[in-house]
């Protein structure tokens, strides 16, 4: 079957093995599959995504000089079940999936691994019991943003965050975009998204915010006053003294610029939660004294639950979320190298999705 | 009186005008006063501590080219109130405070101050609001470390430790002892306590540690499994799918040195929260991927509450907390500024105080 395959840093489309299902493992044609910007970074830093998940302690996980095929926010299409099935699905069922499957008794991540094949190929293999039904009407591009849109799910449910806070958002890519579609199906507000691109910041309106900021001419923290927070320590002293409420300060880094965790320290009003979604791949500076004396909280976050994920399913399919403006263009896999160098540079682009099917 | 008073970085000894309570105000007598680490680093780097505050929202508090009077962990005695007084207690009971002053209709530190002294001087000003009672049989000595160990009162109710968790402490110098003994008083076990000073880890043993570890011949983060924590994400998938349970880990950093947090990011388990309570003075680096990837929360905490400083102060008082550990040495005013000298390569010292009377 054909395959986008990275090879030596370098996407490549060639003939690979057919996959066949084994017990517990169910044969999957891929219908549709988001890029994902830890795909676009594997792409040129498997090598250090590598040696960073060994680091943080998943032992030696992935091998950078073998072949890999990503693809991990997919909606597929059931071809067959492996033997010994048990499953009510049947073939012709579309699915969705967390990109994990059983193989060899541990689990595989679909989408970066040296094993299985992700779903930037034909086909593909899921786990039979991890396979969840693409509701009737859900068109399957809008099925596969469940997994980018549960990464907000989870991030917004480990914030911890409270009706009264404001939500500000760094960032209005895809990941973005997904805290902004998981706070208001919470029916939070106010919700404040910053971003420099024009295109993304309409995004972010359409997904959802209320307060949408473009920082190269208005400085997002300048906002905090007028959106209900006592700015800075001395004016928190002020307004205590005088009686005046301030609100709760949260801030999702969805950017993982380098300096913006303490950019944000720095802006936020005291007390501020910061929220990291966003993956700074290179060591980063911040300013302790800083964070000490405006008593920050830093949570970094990852990924999401399987309630979270099936919760993000139910929430596309019944309107809840919108997934439209998430998705600025669909390609075929002889165009998905020239799509993931378009990403490269994020422009009028937010989430571009690959059809591997011929 | 005399005071010893930072001038142009340096501490000498000379008079100053006497201080006058005025109305809401307290003149004081300064029985006994603690060396605090933060009185260490402002004595040299008052200029960073200034440029800090601001930046953290302060404003212009302080300015590093005139004099300040340090000394803000103290017992003092009441001399008299000023006019107007409305305050039950009497001149000669003995008294502790949060170190803050109303002078000129704003809130002045006591310690760390342009207009008012600190209580490494003879007589000092409180606001008799403020004033809380030193119950009898308390020594003044005992009372004295209130302040720092509501430090630590502080540090653990924001960590939000629960029951089942693994507390370790990282630098068992005043900070991290005030951290011990207030899980202490709170029945929480274990307390796992580091330290490269003998004496300190004799001083944490004493607190209430229940595992003291000498870092130089045993890495901490080695014990997260005997300690019952799934010390990788590879050992959590592993000890989950075995259905054993790992328990939550909560590193409190009381060290402030650089690198340190991230180091702990690295060894600590998946999900742990770090509580940052010393104050590392200069720019530190993080790798956000790692923090990511382990889930990691970072807390920034400083100081306490006022029912933190009464609730300590009763602690002390009940016995259930022996501060006899923390104290290294008693010295007169004249030999203040040698005791700082020694406490900047902290060896046998833990806490020096002073007594400024003469």
């Amino acid at each position: 079957m054909r395959a986008l395959i990275r090879r030596k840093a370098q996407l490549v489309l060639d003939d690979v093995a057919e996959p066949e299902a084994g017990r517990g493992q169910t044969l999957v044609k891929s219908l549709v599959c988001g890029i994902c910007g830890s795909d676009l970074h594997q792409l040129h830093h498997l090598e250090h995504v590598a040696a960073a998940g060994k680091r943080s302690g998943l032992g030696d996980w992935i091998d950078p000089n073998r072949d890999v095929i990503f693809g991990h926010e997919f909606c597929a299409e059931i071809i067959e079940h492996g033997p010994g099935s048990t499953s009510k699905l049947k073939p012709g069922q579309r699915v969705v999936s967390m990109p994990f499957v059983m193989a060899g008794g541990k689990a595989e991540w679909v989408g970066i691994s040296n094993h299985v094949p992700g779903a930037f190929a034909e086909r593909f293999l899921l786990s039979e019991d991890f396979l969840l039904p693409v509701p009737n009407g859900l068109p399957s591009e809008h099925a596969a943003l469940v997994e980018p849109l549960a990464v907000g799910a989870h991030a917004v449910a480990e914030s911890g965050i409270t009706r009264d806070a404001i939500a500000m958002i760094i960032g209005c890519g895809p990941v973005g975009l997904a805290l902004i579609a998981a706070l208001k199906v919470a029916g939070h507000e106010p919700i404040v998204a910053c971003d420099f691109s024009p295109a993304r910041r309409a995004a972010a309106e359409k997904m959802g915010a209320h307060v949408v900021i473009d920082p190269s001419k208005d400085d997002p923290h300048a906002r905090w006053e007028t959106l209900g927070a006592a700015p800075t320590l001395l004016e928190q002293m002020k307004w205590a003294a005088a009686g005046r409420a301030s609100k709760p300060s949260v801030v999702f880094e969805c950017a993982g610029a380098p300096g913006l965790i303490q950019r944000i320290i720095d802006g936020a009003p005291p007390k501020t939660r910061i929220v990291v979604v966003g993956a700074c791949m290179q060591p980063d500076t911040i300013e302790p004294v800083i964070a000490l004396n405006k008593q920050i909280e830093l949570r970094f976050v990852l990924a999401y639950t399987a309630g979270e994920f099936a919760a993000t399913l139910h929430n596309l399919a019944e309107g809840h979320i919108d997934g439209a403006p998430l998705v600025t263009d669909i390609v075929s896999l002889e165009s998905a190298a020239e799509a993931f160098n378009r990403l490269s540079t994020p422009g009028a682009d937010v989430k571009i999705l690959v059809r591997p099917g011929s």
